[in-house]
């Protein structure tokens, strides 16, 4: 499955370079990642009232194309890989038909003492689904 | 007391304009605020650790000079009124001796259920103190 | 003419406090005044790449209820009053029907040289038109 | 050389899960590099007025510990690598003694038409300089 989450760039978001900043994007990604794991059932304010937390533990940022202030791009969202305690998201950005960015991000479950846990049984599965079919594509 | 909190200028903190973002500026306030009452014996981390918030019911921000990137303000802050349920906090920023923006802040207690609670007492004293001091000055 | 711009609170504009930092809904109250000038005509893209802004000279913001993390809110923007030289917009943000924080900013035009400068006729007609329809409403 | 930048984390940097950011870290790297590269002669005011870019062409960030609001951090910053258009930054953020997160971002120039140019010679130098000195060290 990809997921497509569309996102208008903010002036704010630009800097005196007169470009989006390299930081906008990484918000950019967590917006549209968490709109994809609310999609898979992973509601991250849910998630978080029962203490479990899924932050980054690694984010890998390719910036191709300069965007600007108040452009209307999309983010597609894909499982990259996982196993049973960690997962890769990839976060591609597109201007029209054209990629202008992309990142992937790794993550892990903890709970409140920050100990690490296994990914929820459900959505282990899901995503080991979405690795299974990207696999198979051409 | 005016207490005074240095704060230099972000790159980041800037738009395409080329000066420093209006929202930015409500940082520092709130950046320099949480300093000066620190000093106090207000520490915004511990109380809220006790389910105590102070939250910012109203702002009333002034621009007078734009800033640029990577200047070197101050932030001078200092009680502006109190009464046992709200006060408000006067922040003035400085470049050099040239006062380029202020701010008046009003701000409340409330508790884990969102609702009214008086201010701390030792606080409201400090804060009291404070704003007759400031009436005697010429 | 009251202009009605949908907005999603982000993750990443909450504090540790649970909610929606109060210097989000500057952004927020921009994001929706930008939209609201392009509709009239006025695009702030295009403008400043003539060298012509329009900056912040004050924000008198007050909030109402907290806002918490993916919420959906909307921001209604319209004008508050005008003079040949400065503009003052109100911003209302409602969560459904309820209304949890509005602002009035205050903006000039200035130039290249940050000398203020007239309102463009055009965007001047079509503010005191809106000024007038308002206070002919009950 | 290695290049060390106190930073105060901010309380507006934090989330609703309590810690600081990623994105965060992200400005803390760019705040560090900047002070860095200045260090080196390079000002990014200076430069671009000259319309002389240096964007970040890609960002390989690991976060190790959460970090909490008002926490007192250092980020040390030295260049990881160079040739005669890229240059890589490693940047390294400590707690005290303990390394919480790193990261390291590749760079290039750009002139006015968003064309690759060769890195200034001085500066291209001065980054061989601290390569040659990493590697002899122990």
């Amino acid at each position: 499955m990809v997921f497509s989450f569309p996102i208008k760039t903010r002036y704010v978001e630009t800097a005196q370079d007169g470009i989006i900043h390299h930081s906008s994007y990484v918000i950019y990604y967590e917006t549209a990642r968490i709109e994809f794991l609310k999609h898979k059932g992973y509601d991250i304010n849910e998630m978080e009232k029962q203490a479990i937390l899924s932050p980054v533990v690694s984010l890998d940022a390719h910036y191709l194309k300069p965007l600007r202030s108040l452009e209307q791009i999309k983010v597609q969202v894909s499982v990259h890989s996982c196993s049973r305690v960690r997962f890769q998201i990839l976060h591609e950005i597109f201007k029209g038909d054209e990629k202008v960015a992309f990142a992937i991000t790794t993550h892990c479950f903890i709970n409140a003492a920050f100990r690490p846990i296994s990914i929820p049984a459900e959505l282990l599965q899901s995503f080991r689904k979405d690795v299974e079919l990207k696999k198979e594509m051409p």
